[in-house]
């Protein structure tokens, strides 16, 4: 069972943080909110969503699993408006999600969940550094390093307490550093590792500009970015994979 | 004899309707007024425009024929300001259209009307329901529909006393229904039919979001849509004959 | 030696002037500010812009030369805001130049200038007549000339004190005509000259709308325009070579 109300504006929010690495997702429709878990296909880039049932107008569910096409479900969502409410309402029997918005009624089919590349174990590491900083921070940063190359490193130097961004091209170099007035907090520890900026700009666009993210940070680490959606009723953490150093 | 002084943004609303069906048409300069009657190479869509000498500033004509390249003339609008004013002039000798905006002046070469495919008759259907509804709604159910398939059903509940649109496409569905209280008006009958969404998408580009629609509707009949341009002084009937429902 | 801080609205504008001509071009890192002039590989359009030291916030040269690659400055700036300050610092040892803007370095290899097309000089002719408008009415007149054909005539009727511009196409014409009254001064003199419209088009993107643009013009002579940037700390000068009129 599955009868929910969500404003399209938290629906799309949450639809995209998922759809920048995966096409198709499981949706687990808990009591006490949703949950998502992906992915994408080269085992680099993971997702993990909850959206609680306080981001909701209204919500009743029992537990299931749904598999959804993402971009599908984002095109129903972008055609209201983001204050518009869009009623979400599964059918147990044709197993097709009934999808309302102002009398508009989409019938969406779903996708066989045991059809979806498996749900990834999200690693609990326990990294020695984190950066506390805006999310129109992280955009400067992946847009320049954009630039010059199509990696890029992340790390922190301890003895000035700063996060840093390099980015070395063949010719043109960029550096970013934020000092510990710069950021909104900082843990400084031992940090540094590369990363594919392909997978960091796809999440850079899931990142809202004026989001709080924490960065969890090592030394040859995946990185961890973590940010609240739906005004704190939903939180979304990005994790991805370092890229081996050849020096 | 033609000399017409009319602002742009009444002129491009104008050639937009027409545009969206047909390259080039016959523009009749009556005395009381322009009128282009057009159809599409298929058969399958028409347009019926009429443009009131009290759309224009000024207006001048005596009953005269041209042909025109729609998009030519409505590049040449889409340079003025919605509001700047155009000036145009017929130059029976050299069959030239001399367009003046604002100092600029625009010789427009014609097309002979011979050469234009002949202008439909738009037959008077005496259709059992009318709808009327503002353009926004069909925007909607034309966008929603667009989703899911290359077709689209029009109709009216007479029980219920609903407007119904229905797309049906090889997983998902449409459906969208306004009451008698979602619309403007209701004059219900037996009414269902199946159109091209293609032609319908067209159509709708043309019509105002918030212009009042009059859609005359039967049971595998024609439908027509007609809405008031320029504050009521020129309207525009489109007609979109049904596609063969196989069942 | 160059130290410089300048807001990345005035960096662009700067550019924006030249790389609508070529590639890459050298930057004279004068005493009392920056100086390009440049020409396109055809020889057919030539930029001279200067940047005094009033148009920087800071200012320290010592008259070296560098080579840039445009679009890749251009990129750069283009990621501050308008108001964001650029701070450029001149290595050289290594012959990069480094980009501060607000944390982020951008370090840009240079280019050697003997490598770069040799600059042009550019004649000072003394052409007869003189025009000052409005940057928007070169628009208009270029993007209504471009609608038909791909030269232009730009003139001066010395009875009537006009300046006027002049398309002729293979079926449509553009003529656009600006009075004395329309214009901010005129010298009227026998001025007319047919240009290619793919160049105008280009320096017409590097005009603001607003600025005050000062036309040389002649009898099949090249035409010359100058306009201020930077609050009038700044100046660009294009010159444009005539298309020979086969009459």
């Amino acid at each position: 069972m599955f009868n929910a109300i969500v404003s399209a504006g938290t629906l799309g929010t949450a639809l995209d943080s998922v759809s920048v690495l995966v096409e198709e997702c499981k949706i687990h429709l808990n009591d006490d909110g949703i949950a998502i878990r992906a992915v994408d296909p080269a085992n680099v880039g993971m997702v993990d969503l909850t959206l609680s049932e306080a981001a909701f107008e209204s919500y009743e569910a029992d537990g299931g699993v749904i598999g959804v096409n993402l971009s599908r479900l984002q095109d129903i969502a972008g055609m209201a408006s983001s204050d518009d409410l869009v009623h979400l309402e599964l059918d147990e029997e044709t197993r097709k999600l009934h999808i309302s918005i102002d009398g508009l009624e989409y019938t969406l089919a779903l996708i066989d969940p045991d059809s979806i590349r498996q749900e990834p174990d999200i690693p609990d590491l326990d990294l020695p550094a984190t950066i506390v900083l805006e999310g129109r921070d992280i955009d400067r940063a992946v847009t320049a390093a954009d630039m010059v190359s199509d990696h890029i490193a992340l790390g922190v130097n301890e003895d000035d307490e700063q996060f840093y961004v390099d980015a070395e091209g063949d010719t043109d170099d960029v550096h970013f550093e934020l000092d510990r007035d710069d950021l909104i907090d900082l843990t400084a520890g031992p940090a540094h590792s590369l990363y594919s900026l392909d997978y960091l700009k796809d999440m850079n666009k899931a990142i809202p500009s004026n989001a709080e993210v924490t960065l969890d940070l090592g030394e040859e680490f995946p990185v961890k970015f973590h940010f609240d959606i739906a005004e704190a009723e939903g939180s979304v953490t990005f994790m991805l994979a370092p890229r081996i150093q050849s020096d």
